[in-house]
């Protein structure tokens, strides 16, 4: 393709996408003029804009692109199965292959109490459908009260009505409306932000302390389940003190609580491993949400991984004409279905996830470095799952203006030198195709490095350093 | 494959689908025994179970493979996008070229004053978002109040906790919780079990009465829209009364009520135009939900159109910082709608629409030939969407008890002579494929009439009749 073909495409594109796409998350104080960048290509872990300029891309997409762009393998096996059988019904007793065997693949994936799973289309779908069914659960074992969810402020479990409830992120509901009575935020764990001159021990005793002052002031009986993420995401790429999943856990054992994991980030490599719950977290939970990673983002897909404890309820008859009646169309997509099952297959062949914890660390080390930078104030995360978080003051760990716009600004700085990043707030994630090798994080560290410096002398020159 | 081999797999397959997906809307009091019917292969009109039988396909998969089976085009469309640019993220200010031509499309396709696309991955997130969206806007037209929704009996929006509360499908929220105080149902529009001796002019009237006494009961500062299929679909394939539509969209007018119209099922092509709204139904709703035909159901995609008055509140910028926090991660996924672009243009290439236009009244006259059997109360929709109410008395209406399951009995025969239709308690549902041509709809029509004398020999078999 000639530039000016792509110049010409490009410019009616961006006048398309302006005049009729509504974007999620959009600022609209800057989108009537500026409109978007329309990502077109993509390639390993590049991908290219409408005009041809080509970036690292650092965040998978949107923390899922985890066996990186271009899989002609997977876009293979999609339209193999879109000729063959590309949809019919789930519902009742009807199913199709890719469906059954994803199924049975991911109880082999999931910690070993896990075998069923119930499909949606995305990570809110999944934690949607997770409240649906714990409360049924309940319902059907003679316990209606116990009906609250457990979340935490910060935490992220997507955007229908019932998973923004569920979220805890303050500025995401800004104007929107949520659900009353349902869901109780506790105190986020932020090691970064913890109170002053407490150690990460007595930070995790006063963490699940809270939790169960909770639990007491609510009372067991009215309470369903506890939702976290394993490490939050949108929420800052918190990671919590040692031993806090665990203990948490405990204490929903102790109180008749169920635990779910949302995995949707986490999940299928992220940290490492298929799922990091049991293999990084020791906990067993009842239910382990994912979406994402589970089709590296190739077919929207969701799925509810549940326990053999949990289904043997679920799966009891209701009566005559009863049925479970939850379920989307798409409920086991065959094409989306299909992409996941050879997306697993790629990620145990290429050993993926054996990548992740081999560069992982490496990529940890190698970000800590950029410590230096004024405006850092903290690297954190873990593996391929980081977060720079900017502050004007280190010592007093003072955030920027919002006007200052920090995150945008350096993301800025980071796509011309050919590196997205996400900025959220003051926050910049990065979250990477789960195959950078050293190298790329060798590369990725020095743009980063370069955007820094950058970003520090555009923030002097407006006056807000 | 010989038939050995495809039996041992159907084994295999179906013991690993009954071990560890669970399906949407399972009746468990049969499923732990006889588990699913896989289907695997699919051409056409037609689909093929995992042992080779062959059936027409008589409910488009649920709904949605308007254009039918096997389509080539599509997968290897979908495929070349997902080697091209599988994902990026659409947040904000990131977009890709499928989605924008996509919304442009949409756009010129839908009602004039519809120009604007927010995407989802189905119905019932299409539902969840605009109910979300349709709040948002009230509470920046500082209108905070204005939060009701108004549904209708017997009405399907979908399955998040959101859609299900939409939802006025009394059996459909067995066990399971919805929200409280947002929804009110108001009656469905049943022609069939109309109250005795009224007509159609007088029972529109009524139902409009009841709409605007609603209206005064609850107050218009406190109703933010009204929801409702052009035709009901999972509710019965129930057809308003003449002018309903425009009557209650005029009732929305006097009151400042947003009027949102569901044509998750009737939108691309199933009652002969792209949207049935203004097309049939002569309606300018604020906003169209789709999803099903808009992708034929060959990837997961639902949209909701919105008015450009809508938009201007919606883009309106918050302030700083401030975004419209909500979107799905796969909101306008690539390959999804690439599926959408190319199933558009198999529509109007083959002029489906037209075929439903010119078939559709065929097959509502040939299904209306089966009212002599004892059990068929009611034959009733239009074009494409079609259903037969079975009654135990045709005088009196009256209704098989559950346990005869003649919904179920009707559909075992058709599929037995190789024809699935959907059982929905007594009803059946005849949703077919839009390809459908006349010799289909005579053999179709041949193997319901031997199916439906079956079913009256069983029933008297059993005495039931």
């Amino acid at each position: 393709m000639n530039t000016e073909t792509r110049i010409h495409d490009a410019q009616a594109l961006w006048q398309k996408d302006k005049d009729h796409f509504i974007h999620p998350f959009t600022d609209f104080s800057t989108f009537h003029e500026e409109g978007c960048d329309l990502i077109t290509d993509s390639d390993g872990i590049y991908v290219q804009d409408a005009h041809g300029n080509r970036f690292i891309d650092g965040i998978a997409g949107l923390w899922c692109v985890n066996v990186g762009h271009g899989r002609r393998e997977i876009g293979e096996a999609m339209a193999d199965q879109a000729t063959r059988m590309a949809y019919f019904s789930t519902f009742n007793n009807l199913s199709n292959a890719p469906a059954a065997e994803l199924s049975a693949k991911l109880a082999e994936l999931a910690p070993a109490h896990l075998n069923h799973v119930f499909y949606s289309c995305g990570g809110s779908t999944a934690n949607d459908a997770t409240i649906r069914l714990v409360h049924y659960y309940f319902n059907r074992l003679g316990k209606p009260a116990k009906k609250r969810i457990i979340s935490r402020n910060n935490a992220y479990h997507g955007t229908t009505y019932l998973a923004s409830t569920l979220t805890g992120i303050a500025s995401n509901n800004w104007d929107f409306d949520t659900l009353d009575h349902l869901v109780t935020h506790l105190s986020e764990a932020n090691c970064y932000r913890r109170p002053e001159g407490m150690s990460e021990t007595d930070y995790c005793d006063h963490l699940v302390r809270e939790f169960e002052d909770t639990v007491a002031e609510i009372g067991a009986d009215n309470i369903a389940a506890f939702i976290a993420e394993p490490i939050m995401g949108a929420g800052g790429v918190l990671v919590a003190p040692k031993d806090y999943h665990k203990r948490m856990q405990a204490v929903c054992r102790a109180n008749d609580i169920l635990y779910i994991a949302d995995e949707v980030v986490t999940g299928f490599g992220r940290l490492g491993h298929f799922f990091a719950s049991e293999a990084v977290y020791e906990t067993q939970p009842d239910i382990i949400n994912c979406a994402k990673g589970l089709s590296s983002g190739y077919a929207p897909l969701g799925a509810t991984l549940i326990s053999d404890e949990l289904y043997d309820v679920l799966s009891t008859p209701q009566g005559p004409g009863g049925v479970l009646s939850t379920g989307f169309t798409y409920s086991g997509h065959p094409v989306s279905c299909a992409a996941a099952l050879k997306n697993i297959e790629i990620i145990a062949r290429e050993g993926i996830c054996e990548n992740v914890r081999e560069v992982g660390p490496y990529l940890e080390e190698r970000l800590a470095s950029l410590s230096h930078h004024a405006t850092v104030g903290d690297v954190r995360g873990s593996h391929f799952m980081m977060c720079l978080e900017n502050v004007a003051d280190k010592n007093t760990k003072a955030l920027f203006p919002i006007e200052a716009r920090v995150g945008d600004r350096i993301a800025f700085e980071a796509q011309q030198r050919g590196l997205i990043i996400r900025p959220v707030g003051h926050l910049n994630i990065v979250s990477p195709p789960l195959i950078w090798t050293r190298e790329v994080v060798d590369e990725v560290v020095a743009i980063l490095d370069a955007a820094l410096t950058a970003t520090t002398a555009t923030l002097q020159a407006d006056g807000y350093l």
